[in-house]
């Protein structure tokens, strides 16, 4: 496949779009509407991916290169509908047109600015914003929010724009801190102000009579210049990571092989780096391997802010919204980065450099056993590939990562970072929705629930099953169990869609079994055990917005037979939608799916009680699901592992400060 | 305290003994005693704090140095009788004597040596030995395991010896890959016999009528040299961790300093290391830290697995099975090493040398944000301190680490590794107690379950309350939540000890407060909140001799009010126990706990339902526990950490292979 997926010539067919196919995409949906550019307005073109059926036909070399297809999101200029359309590069040819009048498409950057502009320039924004008497300094600005939702009849596209001041000329001055009660709602598409919402600065829902003057305060600060040098801790040492032979791995294409893993890195503008075609030692594992979508839903009641509920996914996209990295700041060591691709309004290509980064990491020990007869010890070294994105959604960050370890482990890593959103609050009050994190701003709670999906096809063989083992005392049974002692494994499997349950009191583990397939040792069928987040699913109940828009924040594990497109957790067009399109249609259907196609689902978060410590910018909290081998390897896959020694990983020992120890060791 | 504490005349109140106060004591005691060394036989010369009280006075300059003093385990040569002393090593005197005839001490090196030998020279066990007709290069060894309870008027101390065969006389062939049905029962005391077990090979209880002729089969191995270099993958490149300005620790005596934190590493043979009075940026943390016990049931009803239940620190101890550890094999970077002291059967004080290593690691991205206007991004790495040791208890590893950051987390991290414990079975068969993990090899499910201790004093206090938070919706309230997406957090203090649950669909947090500092953004107290390890709790109900050696097992959170020398969570003595005297009694007395001296103690653990992946030896499965501040800093902690640049860093730009691509970014 290597030699095939190295050919610039031919893109594997679950590559990323090239500059060049956009563009090819772009002229047949130009030429097929009939009429010039500047008539229409674009805001996506990205790959829509072959049929799995073909596209494993040629993987297994049975048939022949799917075309290459993108799918297409735009508008009619002074349209509100939303088309789409699927257009085959190859052939030249629009295979499907559709139009989505009742659906809000993604956030594009074009569209952002405009709104971004309409806002600070308003003549109403401005002089309510006069009201606050802001320092000569100031400077003000807006972060255009996706709407929510809690209108079944809104029609419009609109932004919430909430508003802050920055009091500093530094880039990197943080506004966040400095929220002012103003959030007015703008209509995308005709750039009128729907309505100057202003902000409760008091416990309940009621506004001042009249936009007050500013209470001045302080900032809280992240910005090293503001800060200045003596602001920093001076003790920290630099700490290089030194790959003198090169990284173990190696890129074809897109195409990367890594320590018996290989897999082709795909990408998407909704979804950032996606895993395809995932193999170890030459056996299938997985199809594909993305996140799938991520709400925000805010847990404060006053208006607007019951409307607060982001999804990063499918409103904005994890690959549009991601940092082109730079060497040395997201990772160390030795560094390979990948590109994607967006479009301007006009639907020319853009091309995004370094949006994904990939390198090795080393995560402490792997294994070890040491014979303790003679002290003769073996140490592997858990040598990890990490593929990396950082995506900034207006204040926030998400750094997602796909992990792979050298006992065929594969970690789906979440470090949620950045700004928490911030409301302002009059200084002295407190709310129950949250926690005044500086002066005058507030934090609200909030959760943030992700899913992940997993398309697996062990051992090549499309038909798995997933089922799930618990763990249960064998009880009051004196004539087997005479102590109590024992305990026993039970295991389900699930026949039809729907969403499970997580038990950690059974130790309830979801496997994705290939019952085809028996391990010739331990007899049982080979499969992947999910390792999964325990986390508190969406507390607002069946009737709210929140939890109709994405129904796969209810549940921790969702399984569904295998349909083409059917990716995105809460269906395709999740700005302000009114119901979920996804999992609440797909887990639904009378449909078997033992032995069959099957698509397992996770989905896990936070539910976030702000703190001060999480201001200005919070500190990474990390969530790791991971799946691993159960039965699927006869021995320890890392037991190849070239063991650890001193010649290969050169550390150094550290002498004891002279002024302190005399001894060689610290005893 | 740097200048004392960096002074070897006079150590640490909790410093571990040095060799020369073990002596002091041993002579001490021996003065005291009346009797020679050779009457007397020496088990355990460990550290026996000072009081709490008098410590912290000292630590506040308001106090004297607290006298050092030693807890001595021994008999009397030809008595079962554990005895106990606290000696008083700076007034040359015996403070305490106890006797405790009912109880048995942990193992030490010379018994288990004793009592390896007495099985595999027994005759008896020799002739059962015969009757398997190994061929001729076979080596016979058996594992002396802690016996376990199955009668509570047993008072013999016993060891249960598993026995194997290695069929090569390489240092690290694997005898647990060939398990003999063979199980001595021996007296420690006496050397004797007293059971000449044999084990079940089939799926119940019963025993073939003779021991059977061994079946060939040809073992798993992991040794390098058994393995031959064929056997290993060739593509792993080195990676080095240079810190080319050596480490941004600073150690005095014991006490560490780093990043704002500090804290003096203690050490004992029971737990390994110990953070004793954890500082971060001047400001108390916590008094204590620790592991404080482990205990691992099996699930086969099978005698004699139904006994095995070992308690890996009070049985046998962290620290007396701690590696020696050398540099570039546990560790990447610049090393400090830490020595303890075991004593002879003598009292003799032997130096365990490297039982525990420390060093900085980096783990990825700490914080980041970009600013999407401009794109002007900071990062912050996050770099941590490692605290760690390898303990090998027979097969098993495990490798305990206290890992410090500099958003003031402090994390506790177990990774469970070495070999599970394997018993023979008949080729072919399977039984529902666990997994056939090679041929003829049954690796049974288990349990693991730890409790680490943590004793705060946030801010210095000794007077701290543990709360828990929960989020709940405001359910059908239309006047203050009208599209139903409230939540807010109730907080429930805890005053009378116990243990607790977790209840993660209630994202139910505890925290330990410090109800008389508030925190002047927040207006919340002084906290750092639990982030636990949600896991099922022991599946053995309350009759058993498994839930009654250990409650800790049963719930996740346990809470006791502070007494001196309360450390250790299923009592002092676990060896055969049959009951618990630590919380099963702690956590029941009447008592209040909040605002008060109190320990919180958390539960965690794994049900390892096995899989050949895990053998020959097991890929680490990694647990941590975090403890993390909530409105405890104004800010974010690690908001002055220099931010991440290339400069510092020198990461390298993987450039992409010739045959593949000639594109700088692979689109």
């Amino acid at each position: 496949m290597s030699s095939r997926a190295s050919n610039q010539q031919a893109p594997h067919p679950l590559d990323p779009l090239r500059p060049e196919e956009v563009q090819a995409a772009l002229q047949t949906l130009l030429k097929h509407v009939g009429c010039p550019a500047e008539e229409l307005r674009f805001k996506l073109i990205d790959l829509a991916e072959p049929a799995k059926a073909q596209t494993l036909q040629y993987l297994r070399h049975q048939g022949t290169l799917p075309d290459r297809r993108a799918r297409v999101y735009y508008h009619l200029k002074g349209s509100q509908s939303l088309l789409i359309a699927i257009v085959n590069i190859a052939k030249k040819r629009v295979e499907k047109e559709t139009e989505a009048p009742d659906s809000q498409g993604p956030v594009d950057w074009h569209e952002f600015e405009l709104v971004n502009k309409a806002c600070n320039s308003h003549p109403e924004v401005q002089a309510e914003v006069a009201k606050l008497k802001l320092p000569r300094n100031a400077r003000v600005h807006n972060d255009p929010w996706a709407f929510g939702t809690d209108d079944p009849n809104e029609r419009r596209r609109l932004f919430q724009c909430y508003m802050y001041v920055a009091l500093s000329d530094d880039p990197e001055a943080n506004h966040y801190s400095l929220p002012i009660p103003l959030a007015p709602i703008f209509d995308a598409h005709t750039l009128e102000l729907v309505e100057l919402q202003r902000l409760p600065m008091g416990t309940g829902d009621e506004l001042d009579p009249e936009t007050q003057p500013w209470e001045p305060v302080k900032p809280v600060e992240y910005s090293a210049s503001i800060m200045g040098e003596d602001a920093f801790r001076k003790d920290l040492k630099p700490l290089q990571v030194i790959q003198p032979e090169g990284p173990s791995f190696k890129i074809f294409g897109r195409r990367v092989e890594w320590q018996k893993w290989s897999f082709q890195l795909g990408w998407t503008l909704r979804e950032g780096p996606v895993l395809h075609d995932v193999q170890y030692d030459g056996r299938p594992l997985f199809y594909r391997v993305s996140m799938s979508e991520m709400t925000v839903p805010y847990g404060d009641p006053r208006t607007p802010y019951h409307r607060k509920q982001a999804f990063d996914l499918g409103d904005s996209g994890f690959g549009l919204t991601s940092n082109s990295l730079s060497l040395g700041c997201d990772c160390l060591g030795h560094i390979a980065y990948f590109s994607g691709v967006r479009v301007t309004r006009d639907g020319e290509p853009v091309v995004m450099p370094n949006v994904v980064c990939m390198h090795e990491i080393d995560d402490g020990i792997g294994w070890k056993h040491t014979n303790f007869r003679n002290f003769k010890s073996s140490v592997v070294r858990n040598r990890q590939l990490v593929i990396q994105c950082t995506a900034t959604v207006a204040n926030y960050e998400y750094i997602l990562a796909f992990v792979l370890d050298q006992a065929a482990n594969i970690h789906i890593e979440v470090r949620a970072t950045g700004i928490v959103s911030t409301m302002p609050i009059r200084q002295g009050l407190q709310v129950p929705w949250g926690t005044v994190v500086a002066p005058g701003v507030l934090a609200v709670n909030h959760q943030h629930i992700f899913c992940a999906r997993v398309d697996a096809n062990l051992d090549g063989d499309e038909k798995n099953t997933i089922t799930y083992d618990e763990c249960h005392p064998v009880i009051e049974n004196p004539e087997i169990d005479p102590y109590g002692c024992a305990f026993k494994v039970n295991s389900t499997a699930i026949n039809k869609p729907g969403g499970y349950e997580l038990d950690i009191t059974k130790n309830r583990t979801y496997k994705i079994i290939n019952e085809s397939r028996i391990n010739s040792i331990s007899g049982k069928p080979h499969g992947y055990k999910l390792h999964p987040v325990p986390s508190q699913m969406l507390m607002m109940g069946p009737k709210t917005f929140n939890y109709r828009r994405g129904i796969f924040t209810s549940k921790a594990v969702w399984v569904t037979k295998y349909q083409d497109d059917e990716l995105w957790a809460s269906g395709e067009f999740t700005n302000q939608s009114r119901e979920d399109t996804g999992l609440a249609i797909w887990s639904n259907r009378e449909e078997n799916v033992k032995n069959e196609d099957v698509v397992l689902w996770h989905s896990f978060g936070v539910t976030h009680v702000t703190r001060p410590e999480d201001f200005p910018v919070m500190p990474v909290e990390k969530f790791v699901m991971s799946l691993k081998p159960a039965n699927f390897f006869e021995v320890n896959p890392s037991n190849d592992v070239p063991r650890s020694n001193q010649s290969q990983n050169k550390s150094t020992l550290h002498t004891v400060e002279k002024e302190s120890c005399c001894r060689p060791s610290h005893i």
